[in-house]
């Protein structure tokens, strides 16, 4: 029930401050982000406005900045981060996790990034230049290196009286690390099975093995699709001598999952997914642009084909009114086909053993909907043009539009991605393209020949 | 290192069945089957075609049949449920999280699930029937009752006594929760304080506070931002009169987070993201017509504006040539700040406070972007027909419509939303309409006027 509240009070929280900061009362906010969570107050800062945005900033408490940088969307860190001293952010960073203090220095410029890493106490600085020296979506970029190990021949007992003394464990500890006299990974010591068992049992004897261990080099995504599968909270990182190398926790692999599928819907419309709401006007219009050229490319080639019957669109107008609406429907079909494949792709599912099937099934669908869609579109134009030689010509059209817009919603996402094109970001206007120089070519192709 | 290998196998396991399943070698079939993981199972039965599907459903161990349902996506599951008898079913659920069995059962007609209900032990039957009761997508829906609940005047060695006694612990247990003589949760104490304490100290004085109880009514996606934000593995939940009724872990919750994301790439394209990927033909053809039939709508809307300027098309046929390129371009520069909104929207990023400063930034964009590409399209025209005249009509149709489709872009989904409309479903169809409408409108319109 607290909770509850609390969490309306996270959207309230928004026009409270704005209202304060509009009247001034600065005071007031900085009492008000006293009492956020720093993840709250990285919520309220990509939901302000770039003005209020860095003064907020000004009146948060710089011991917060490592952690709100932490949440905060890759665009807005950078712009924030950007105007920092390199003391304030090598102090921001203390005590935070290697991982999130790699994600904060990754955007900055080398030399700016040695300075705050020369401020750093020499430990954790060698942790973080580790972070750094793996790819930003490889387990080595994920993983924390804070991990707890424990020898395979101790007792339970022993275990649990060195982490009383310890007196903290790392967040989302969910299991102790078993390693050999050569750091070799062994096995794994749930917690929870440390706390089930008898003091007197050794270690060895009730541990899990070490078969799941993740490498160091493996992708993000395909973490993130290992640890949905097998519910993990937590998995040890290991290189390729078998050497435990830090651990990668879920609350990164949630940031991953959502990550990925905000780039497949962001992409799909031909936006950047890290994109802050309300970025400057001359960067999106900018970062847009590349989309708009590429669509007026695709928004000629299909001026080109109409362009080729200009003789026929000159004897009859009728034909013009028309010819938007195959193309419009088979972008349409075409588009649907085009996400069901994506989505597919992106979850392991279509492979060389069901591409064939799955061709066969969009294009059966295709031809469905095409016979239904001629017949109605085809009627509406007789009985709206009156005229039976249109209604055949638009309903020939549609169908075979909507079997190209099902053939080519499949073979497209799936060609580009074998020539490692991203299919979300280019499989749509490919698509379109296509749908509408077919569309119009066989429309007005037809009313060529026919008229 | 192992991890990889399985992981890679995971994708060949696919081929590697087809094969074997086309050349009739059923046992080698069931004896693969029989060394997967469930959700490995469940993913296969995903990515296999249909007919596939039903084989290797029939060859799976039905031990397994249980947690393989609780993996698939919602149609696979409903499509394999309506085929299986209620006491196989029956047999299935046993030994299920609650949360899972509810999953399972929900699709069922209500005498087959009655029916499952009757065959299950009294205490299952009773906790399955509770989670049925609550709506799929609240916290009551996504929680699991089986939570491990302590008194605060204990110590913590009685704590550790009797969870050896117990020997298991709930998948996914991080906390344990105090309760007070009425049931009401007082606090909860993480298992990593519990193995960090001293024995003898009190629960009761190591303990955190409840008020991050979730209460049983929450939205799934509100709980899904609140476990993002907050770095949860699991939570308690609680009824009104602040009893425990239950606890919800990470793993379902990144389920939500899936498909939430999921949600918004399939809406924007038309298509139900529970859509399997290998659906009968007939019922996705039947699904999908929905959305095309709403896009006639808008194609006819569209040539409606056309078929009134039909006089200034007989007379020129480069115009007709020509008017497709500005509703295009309106359609994908409109559908990024579409795009954008949606996103925003589903993070709770937009509201009262900052909905004008977005208008004006998106406005700016379509301004300076509308300059840019009327100035561009407007000189390729020229070049290309020879005809200033109708470059300047395209660059002027192009600049509003850059303008109009920014503005519509922040207003219709917002609107969307404000009347409980999914603004990632209507959102990209009802803009394409406007933009195609005024584009077609301001560029026949002004060449009707001019020429």
């Amino acid at each position: 029930m607290a909770e509850q509240i609390e969490f309306d009070q996270a959207h309230q929280a928004l026009q409270e401050v704005s209202e304060a900061l509009e009247n001034g009362r600065f005071v007031h906010v900085r009492r008000q982000l006293q009492d956020m969570e720093p993840e709250d107050i990285a919520h309220l800062l990509e939901a302000s406005p770039r003005k209020s945005r860095d003064v907020l900033w000004q009146l948060t408490d710089p011991e917060d900045y490592g952690e709100i940088l932490d949440e905060l969307n890759e665009d807005v860190k950078d712009a924030l981060v950007s105007k920092m001293e390199p003391e304030v952010l090598a102090e921001a960073t203390e005590g935070m996790d290697t991982d999130d203090v790699a994600y904060v220095l990754r955007s900055l410029p080398d030399n700016v990034s040695r300075e705050v890493l020369s401020q750093m106490d020499i430990s954790d600085r060698l942790r973080v230049e580790t972070a750094l020296s793996y790819p930003e979506d490889s387990a080595g970029g994920l993983m924390n290196t804070d991990v707890i190990t424990i020898r395979g021949d101790v007792d339970v007992d022993v275990v649990l009286r060195y982490l009383r003394i310890k007196g903290e464990l790392p967040e989302a500890t969910d299991a102790l690390y078993v390693i050999n006299e050569d750091s070799q990974l062994i096995g794994q010591l749930p917690i929870t099975t440390l706390i089930t068992t008898q003091p007197d049992v050794k270690v060895s004897d009730v541990m899990a093995d070490a078969d799941e261990a993740i490498e160091v080099t493996m992708s993000d995504s395909d973490i993130a699709s290992l640890f949905e599968r097998r519910n993990w909270v937590s998995a040890p990182v290991i290189n390729e001598h078998q050497h435990l190398v830090g651990r990668i926790t879920i609350d990164d692999v949630v940031d991953v999952i959502r990550e990925d599928a905000e780039h497949s819907m962001m992409s799909m419309a031909g936006m950047d997914d890290d994109e802050d709401t309300f970025a400057p006007v001359f960067k999106s219009a900018r970062k847009r642009s590349i989309w708009l050229g590429a669509n007026v490319l695709a928004a000629l080639a299909a001026a080109s084909v109409s362009n080729m019957f200009e003789a026929t669109l000159e004897q009859m107008a009728a034909i013009a009114v028309l010819m938007t609406i195959v193309p419009s429907m088979g972008g349409v079909a075409g588009n649907q086909t085009v996400a069901l494949v994506i989505r597919g792709l992106a979850l392991g599912h279509i492979g060389d053993a069901n591409r064939r099937e799955l061709l066969a099934k969009e294009a059966a669908i295709g031809l469905v909907n095409g016979i239904m869609w001629a017949l109605i579109i085809g009627g509406i134009v007789v009985a709206w043009k009156g005229n039976w030689m249109l209604g055949g010509i638009i309903s020939a059209a549609m169908l075979t539009n909507l079997l190209v817009a099902g053939i080519a919603g499949v073979t497209i996402p799936i060609l580009l991605k074998k020539m490692n094109i991203d299919p979300a970001l280019a499989g749509g206007m490919a698509l379109t393209t296509v749908t509408d120089v077919i569309g119009l070519s066989v429309f007005l192709g037809l009313a060529t020949f026919m008229i």
